[in-house]
């Protein structure tokens, strides 16, 4: 069994501190009145890991990923390798960038094209191919090339820095009851729950949720082991992996409570109600809201309960065709 | 010479404290890491009435208008009327639905329809007429119809409501050095001045901004009385009424230390950044933060700043608008 200590998580936590890649979000609180919920019924907090460097809270993670690689990649001799259509790579590119150092990114072919240039401005290189392909040409840069394989989601330093955002959600809101977490390699998760949970606050239930669309870790959960699934199509790409990493697992069956899922259309209001108080959060970053907004969760009447908004990297564009197609139903 | 003291808007704050109609809006702080400016150059702080009630600060002045309005008006025997094209006009018409009071907006022909739909679905009547014929019809109004007329912003129960913004301002960042507050009419930034001033934070500077397509408060103060001006087409439409009220004047002339311009495009670019790190922010309610980034106000360096962002009331569509015709400039 996969283990992870809170010394790892407080250790990774000071690295995040220090690193000038990754700021400490704010926590909006008393969001429920905002939202004209009525007073008393639940106590709603919003971590905003929308506002982290890169868009998303992958820089927390992938900063304790790069203080932990070896000097043959600090010094620039070891290029690095990852796979990702979103966010991931997104960070992946900045903090490169950021350190002067080489990589590559390996990109479905599916994925916008605005992401590869993106990710082309920062001097990092995009290589395309299909989904089966991803992992394969990333072996291959490996073995052939020498590259170090930074892996997008089932990687214990990675989780380890996730934690981070865990240890601040206690910090700002020390009562907490319910944690709402989006879920797709459940990496964020399970660092958050790890973190809350070894801290002490075993009182606190920390409740991951994916779309329905693409239900990777609970059907794990069901079969007991990480699973390997078929996602359908998703305005939640993020959150759609095909399959839920081994670390992951371990660690979300230590830590997690349970995982909840949502529809696309739960997940669309809940962009619009954020969007309509002043927030822009992307579909995949907004799945923890529409978990509670559509009551996919039981008994939050009267918790204290930290959302964590994941994501603000969506376009204005992007959102009007969301609303705009969404009107149309 | 119009005076205004700190126990008139302290009660103010009592009645906003107590109004269901009115939430104790975040302040984000810390923002300049976010904005990846450089440490120790500026303390950035956003004060978010973006996420008010209503999308815009307005909600703050009309409950403590309403508060203090004739019997006859609270107990639904006499109508209430207002001009405004804008936040003023969404903020009066659901704080009267709110308390199923009747009301009349009269609204320049200009406005967007969408606007007049939302008000009158809150079941508020909407007359459209030329910008030259709103303050007649509204003179008709209260004389052959006796209804009682809301100023949209030269009101002194209005600027006593936005005082309250000032003093959270003061609870919230109690060293500030600097707030910048975007001016339309004026009342915004009178009330948030005498708020911070009156309650003996002299050391603090308070400064107006206007976009230099409507700069009425600027030329006001030039003249040394308030000005009507021709206001050039903008983007930030809800700062650019044609004249500045007397009583705005008054007080800004006591309380606000400086006056400031922003381009078009220095707006469009503080849009674009606070969208960027998460917020919507509509073009009216970033021009402080348009004044801060394009360097409009001098000697910020080391200051501890409040900006505060007053309106959300855009949608996916007009922002992407906004970015695409910048992008093609």
């Amino acid at each position: 069994m996969t283990s992870i200590s809170l010394v790892d998580i407080l250790k990774a936590r000071e690295v995040v501190k220090k690193s000038r890649s990754v700021v400490r979000t704010p926590m909006l609180t008393n969001v429920q009145t905002r939202l004209g919920l009525e007073k008393g019924s639940v106590d709603i907090n919003l971590k905003l890991e929308t506002m982290q460097r890169s868009g998303s809270f992958k820089m927390r993670g992938l900063t304790n990923q790069l203080a932990n690689a070896p000097s043959s990649v600090l010094d620039g001799s070891r290029k690095l390798v990852t796979m990702s259509a979103g966010n991931y790579g997104r960070a992946f590119a900045q903090a490169l960038h950021e350190r002067n150092l080489k990589g590559v990114v390996c990109m479905p072919e599916t994925a916008p094209e605005n992401r590869c240039q993106l990710i082309q401005g920062y001097g990092i290189s995009v290589e395309r191919m299909t989904s089966t392909e991803l992992m394969t040409t990333v072996k291959r840069h490996v073995i052939e090339d020498g590259m170090t394989f930074l892996h997008p989601f089932d990687d214990m330093n990675l989780i380890q820095g996730y934690g981070s955002c865990g240890l601040e959600i206690l910090e700002d809101v020390p009562e907490v009851d319910l944690v709402l977490v989006c879920c797709g390699g459940g990496g964020l998760v399970a660092g958050i729950a790890a973190a809350i949970k070894l801290s002490g606050k075993t009182d606190c239930q920390v409740v991951a949720v994916e779309p329905e669309a693409a239900p990777s870790m609970y059907q794990s959960r069901l079969d007991g082991k990480p699973a390997t699934i078929t996602p359908k199509p998703t305005i939640a790409a993020g959150l759609a992996p095909p399959f839920t990493g081994g670390i992951c697992f371990d660690l979300a069956q230590q830590f997690v409570d349970d995982v909840v899922l949502v529809s696309e259309q739960d997940i669309i209001s809940a962009v619009e109600t954020l969007y309509g108080i002043g927030l822009v959060v992307e579909p995949s970053g907004a799945a923890g809201m529409a978990a509670l907004l559509a009551g996919r969760v039981d008994n939050v009447s009267s918790k204290r309960v930290v959302i964590v908004l994941t994501g603000s990297n969506v376009s204005p564009k992007e959102l009007d065709k969301l609303v705009s197609d969404n009107v149309k139903k």
